[in-house]
């Protein structure tokens, strides 16, 4: 077949999905994010459906904030789960094809490490890591590093481009023929093909070179969130993928318009850069079915988890019926927009206290119904320039990684919308991405 | 049975072996370095020969000697290798009972991201992590992590004392029973049974909670190389494995009387610290043949590597034939008595440069011979109070590995020195150490 454009997709596995009450469905393992098998399970389901990449969003710390008191205690959520970094490889062991990407903070790392470690992780898993790129925000985690607060936003994107031109330059330190290993002549490597970066900037000094080398991908894939001005340039300069945040078509499409209009300045072809806005899926073979799984999840959101969710808007409600409605709250006014809006929302559709919560936890862009429903939205998406395809937010554990795989996926390759078979060995041949070139080999070629 | 006191075997797989020339002998994957087959078949190996653990040593960075010039491209040592840390959990997937230890410094990294990722490793591997703690020294290493030199003893002893407090510290966050999962009360965990660290030092100042629990060996297996009087001391406090240097008996029996005598202090029974010095070994079913083996890997030491590891003793040999005696140097005078030890050697046993640095390279405790011969001596020393087992330094992978699991493991199993089945399920159980109790338990059990 003459296979037309196709849809990209990403698996996000991070904890027992994205739904905020996941812990108590009784089909999910409360235990799973401590044992490597519930990891493992969803990653092979992840493989089996023919997905691009699984992905783990991560965070260095556990967020303090439990107000209304008891509420962290209840919501199982981003609590305790296995190092991402330290899991990859072993899923990269038993897994084949599917692309491995994990967060590294910039904020909370060295770039040498960072190098290291992602190049390590392409080699054994045959050329399937990807690094995404992320400048950390939290409080807590500013508190496990030495600091009484995070970097002020200027600092950390500043910190973020230097640590990003480190980590490729440190991938650059071997040509692909910097080692003959020669045993009868006793040559073990070319020294003109080992380039020393010697980096000496704002944030960094790393003279290198790295000791890692001979990466299946050259280097591995970079991916990002990069939805600010700072955050779109660097995506624009230097992402293979991005993982997008749009929950309505129009304003996805013209994210997706401006980011592929920027490349152009870096001498970027649009087309080597993925965007992937994320998507929660509830299936069924009907749409009840769909909605009853959906009304089940939500009905297991805890009162305290779900007044912790309105908190910030809306302050402490933990003394009013949470069937009763929403009372008038005490506004700080900077927070005065967001909280008009959900206060609208609430008189509108006159919501009790629960009937907001449980709206507000539910997430953004999230698609109820049958196979053929939900892949009709991902299409109209795909077809108007919205989007590269999609990453896939998972409400509940293995459940929701699964369901798709088995309902939605083969309804996308009905269309012609998704592949049949992994085309390439790589995840950067899987994306469809050009092969990387390293910078020294293709200033010898120039000159050459 | 009733079973002897057993040896504890470690096998160290840095790189392609321990001796300079292994990556020209016809037997060794030159490219090993960067090829996970390599790193697995050995740690199979090992495994198969029931050894306690493997073991990485390991540097963050290159280091930058090349003298005389065109050494470092010829050495093949230590050069590009798969970062320790990523390597493991892969290992971790792929084999079930040895013990996984590696290298991180508390001089470069965070004790957050230790603690974290040692903690991973250990539910990964179904409790069989170690953590090696050492300070780094190379200024190779300062380099690559914004430094011009590195940090000074005191400096560094004093921040590897309080990581360490820091990182074990942040293993306890979570007592055994801290997560009730009680999917229909809502309450996921115990507040009652999380601890905040609150750490706040010289060096560091860290908040915690761990977000990682429920290690299966309670938590990682401590290792040392504790041979300055501060790193003795870090070893006696907390250390449950230390691996020692010493090439004589009569050392190594006055080094394990020491630092098992310093830890009564600390309120700790001698018997949960195990000592291993390094051994290499060099098998043969005669023992011509085994000599047959050293030499073939003596003849394969290049004669620039060779100056190398003379060089900062003698200086730049470079222009004198190797084949002809050793010249006069011209000595530093810090460096004279080292020099003057090197060259009384050459002159009594009348050695031409090529014979003074094949001697020197081949290592400390070497032992050439039958396994007959090999389990002597290694025995001796177990029995005389010189160490709990060994830590194997194989000098080419994976012949020296396999030759030890398949002559010299049957020799010790023979004898009874040696275990012939996993005793335990975790690392710990195998090294017969005791269970790791949490503090806040037993600070509640104090007081109960």
């Amino acid at each position: 077949m003459t296979a037309g454009r196709m849809m990209r997709l990403g698996m996000s596995l991070r904890g027992l999905g994205y739904h905020i009450a996941a812990w108590r469905h009784p089909q999910v393992p409360a235990d799973g994010t401590l044992r490597f098998d519930h990891y493992l399970r969803n990653a092979r389901a992840a493989e089996r459906g023919l997905f691009d990449m699984i992905f783990f969003a991560d965070g260095i710390g556990i967020r303090e904030k439990d107000e209304p008191r008891g509420s962290l205690a209840r919501s199982g959520y981003e609590i305790v789960e296995l190092e991402p970094m330290t899991l990859l490889p072993a899923l990269a062991a038993l897994t084949r094809n599917i692309g491995l990407v994990t967060t590294a903070s910039t904020t909370y790392n060295e770039p040498y490490h960072v190098a290291r470690k992602f190049a390590t992780l392409d080699i054994i898993s045959d050329g399937r890591a990807g690094w995404n790129i992320v400048t950390s925000w939290s409080e807590a985690e500013a508190r496990n590093f030495n600091r009484d607060s995070h970097l002020d936003y200027d600092m950390r994107y500043g910190r973020a481009a230097e640590f990003v031109e480190v980590v490729t330059g440190l991938w650059d330190s071997w040509e692909a023929d910097a080692f003959p290993y020669d045993k009868a002549g006793g040559l073990f490597y070319d020294e003109r093909r080992m380039h020393v970066l010697d980096h000496q900037g704002r944030h960094f000094k790393v003279r290198g070179p790295l000791n890692v080398a001979a990466m299946p991908q050259g280097r591995p894939i970079l991916v990002q969130a990069g939805a600010s001005e700072q955050g779109r340039e660097i995506a624009a300069a230097t992402a293979d993928v991005v993982y997008a945040a749009q929950d309505s078509m129009q304003a996805a499409q013209a994210y997706y318009a401006d980011l592929k209009g920027r490349m152009a300045r870096y001498g970027r072809d649009p087309d080597h850069l993925k965007i992937l806005p994320g998507v929660r899926t509830v299936v069924g073979r009907t749409r009840a079915e769909a909605q009853a799984k959906f009304d089940e999840l939500q009905s297991l959101v805890d009162p305290l988890v779900g007044l912790a969710r309105v908190f910030n808007a809306l302050g402490d409600l933990s003394g009013h019926d949470v069937d009763g409605p929403v009372p008038e709250p005490v506004i700080e006014p900077q927070m005065r927009s967001s909280v008009e809006r959900i206060l609208a929302r609430a008189r509108r559709d006159n919501l009790t206290i629960r009937q907001l919560y449980t709206q507000l936890t539910a997430g953004g862009f999230i698609l109820i119904g049958t196979a053929a429903d939900i892949v009709d939205v991902l299409q109209e998406w795909f077809e108007a320039g919205a989007c590269d395809g999609f990453n896939v937010l998972p409400t509940h554990l293995p459940v929701a990684c699964e369901d798709f795989v088995e309902h939605i996926t083969p309804e996308l390759q009905r269309r012609g919308l998704f592949r049949t078979a992994y085309e390439g060995r790589t995840l950067r041949e899987n994306l469809g991405l050009p092969p990387h070139v390293n910078r020294h080999t293709a200033a010898r070629r120039a000159v050459e």
